[in-house]
């Protein structure tokens, strides 16, 4: 059994999904197979389970004593913290960067690229390094993330690996403010799953992404990098408010009651 | 400055929220205080952010030279993956556990406890611990997690860690199955947030945990272990599937679209 | 540029070194490069250093607004516990296993297989699992690690990585104990670094594994095959001791001091 | 059963150690202890062993039904790379810090004051952060930790943990280099283990630090923070060479065998 075999197997289940890779590890007498695939514009969860239960057969057929524990093994790794997802992506792998006008910062922000690049450093690499996490090096991506998802008719429960992020920021040589998000594991689709409910695909339509891409996976393509913007956004709103240290007022004013009134004082 | 200032600045804020720990890590010049608070049946981030602001000013009255860099500084941790929540806790934590006759694995879930047990250390410890995890043993608790939260008008961009789960089975002296779901880090509210939302509210209700608990806080511990049992009986749905390998018929069956016609395949 | 040209520079640096594969990880406006080398017998850090300078004014000619900000960028990762080593590998990959006769445990190792399974699942996955490790899922790998090291002339500060391990015990159809070591990055060599000393060489010289091997690389990976399976002896070792709870009374019998006198009681 | 009864219990064994604190972790129907003990001088594994087994001893006395499954549930975490010692730290927690003028850093290190900070960063932090590394935030600790270790007597294998260390740089408003490493879990001691050895308890008394202190601890906290200084020391040699772009040079000239020789070319 070589590659061409599995890739074989794997695109009989499926009219457009592509076998791209198949990484083994090895642990004791088990091997976990990572299935690198394309989906076009579907999410592919599916798609990709079927292919992969027809890779199992396809090599029980030749190893026969092979016996499948489980169709997933935990090293895909959906929904769930892991380090494979941070190191060899999931879904769509996306950077994004801006540079901010120094005068922006000032006047849009109400800070300063010192102060922004500082609380970065302080809060999103070093708060995070002694926190212990993996992945989890932003101020709140989760937060965006799981917003355009719900809006655009996305798995929320993948939030848990979408939203690994990096954010990097740096005064410019012209003494702007270059900030960017790095996130390796978007998993986006544009057609399938909620994505055909009417709010959800109005959603999709009013950011030019709705339905199949004129060229397969272009608009899930597209739509990973509106996650990406939006969080890079999300990132700049929050560190500006940390920097001048206006969070608890923010939530305050923009809380759903009443301050006057607040369930939670 | 002593605990007990510390604790008379957080209280000033909030008519019930108590802070009931202060908990430094040092990382070079950097501070990186974790606050331990009870807030009632809130979730209480709003409240905890007050709170913490009036330490930091009480702080600062007495160390001049002390500079606040970020409100938040990361080892909370708020909505990222992070050790410190898997070994700290974070909101509720919850340990479930429950006893499937064996009877009941054959007949319901269409296959035996052993199969089982060996899918589980397989996919949710071995596979898990390989995939290079923090917090993530177990087979989909993000889904089920996700789902209640939506339910109930939690934050679902905390299921990043309230996701948090490891599952374990065995196999009872009697032939039984054994599970447990031990969850550390439930963010949970019955007051605030979207809890009184139309849709929301009337689901608290449904589950007897709308509102104020009787005693402060009861309500919210009970939508915790709801929560954790949820998860559990997922991880029992989805274990079975893969022990019988039907995942795939499940998904095809229970799709949003007929299989004839699915987008995604 | 193309990886023909990069291999071609990396090779031009040494009479046998092979580059086998270049991995780039992207942060922002950082890319991390993490070579994949064959270095023979050597454990290679120097020619590996050498052939990845040539590597980087290779790509510097070619792009000359390339910046190299450090010719390590702890990507590697060298002599860090770091989830990159436990999935992708570093060094030698070894798996080892072997079947003790149950008369054998309970003869030698005074407990039985059960006890010996049932500890290693509580204590190295499920207590592993807890403690938040990445790849440190055994009892003590480190101690043999350190201690063949220290033996054969190898780095023993290399053993942070090199003694990443999961160990993972069953019991057999027949009633006896499987047992695997999983060890995906263990950084040894046979020529180079300590190996010339004398006793280190005369230690070499007894496993069979001195110098260059007859085909290049065959003595280091016989080297790495025997750190796993003394390994595999000391974890074997310490799980019956903890199984038997004889752990005290062993180190007592066998602390450098006598009981009687011992300084830290 | 309260912590009174454990402390005493715990304190019978040993005639100057001392149980500080018992912190437990629920994981189904295990419960994993992890005792913080004072143990003077001594590094005190040993005698931390015999106290914990008389603590479990007097916790089964009391629960009849509770069953030890092991003496380590490995949430120690002894020898492995683990977020609980990163986290709640583990022998001592050290954090030394330095100003290095900015004439020094050109003259001596041949570098200057922005490219060091600059390499820290791209390495120390946004490297190990992409690496997914817990606690390894440095260039090279386990290098001067090792080597410390075995010249003052230490347990080698504990470098897997006493090198979690996260260095930070940043330039001084005087334009000097402000390096710092945060060092939470050395493992070190003063008497017992190898410190009598003669070379060993020779290279202690050379630092001040031979035997038991005349304050008990005081002996091994100096000797924690001599291997944090000297790990410093390293810190700001290996990033200088970095950032000088020298360290291949330097690795040439310092070699073991001459470069025109070197049997790993």
């Amino acid at each position: 059994v070589n590659f061409a075999t599995l890739k074989q197997a794997f695109e009989s289940t499926t009219s457009f999904g592509k076998l791209k890779n198949c990484n083994p590890t090895v642990a004791g007498k088990n091997v976990y197979l990572r299935l690198t695939c394309f989906s076009g514009d579907a999410m592919g969860m599916n798609m990709v389970s079927k292919g992969s239960l027809a890779v199992i057969e396809t090599l029980q057929a030749q190893f026969p004593m092979l016996k499948l524990v489980a169709l997933s093994g935990n090293m895909c790794t959906d929904k769930k913290a892991a380090a494979t997802n941070w190191l060899e992506g999931r879904g769509k792998s996306v950077v994004v960067e801006a540079v901010i006008p120094a005068a922006v910062v000032r006047s849009t922000l109400k800070t300063n690229v010192k102060s922004m690049v500082d609380t970065n450093l302080h809060k999103n690499l070093i708060g995070s390094a002694m926190a212990g996490t993996i992945g989890g090096f932003n101020a709140h991506a989760s937060n965006i993330v799981t917003a355009v998802f719900l809006a655009t008719g996305q798995d929320p429960a993948q939030n848990v690996e979408s939203s690994n992020c990096i954010t990097l920021l740096e005064e410019t040589d012209d003494g702007d403010l270059w900030i960017s998000c790095t996130m390796p594991s978007i998993e986006v689709g544009t057609v399938g799953g909620g994505t055909s409910l009417p709010a959800q695909s109005a959603c999709l339509q009013a950011i030019g992404c709705k339905g199949g891409g004129a060229t397969p996976g272009q608009n899930a393509q597209k739509l990973a990098t509106v996650v990406a913007a939006a969080t890079m956004a999300g990132e700049l709103s929050l560190l500006a408010a940390l920097a001048a240290n206006t969070l608890v007022q923010a939530h305050m004013q923009h809380n759903r009651k009443k301050p006057a009134a607040a369930a939670t004082k």
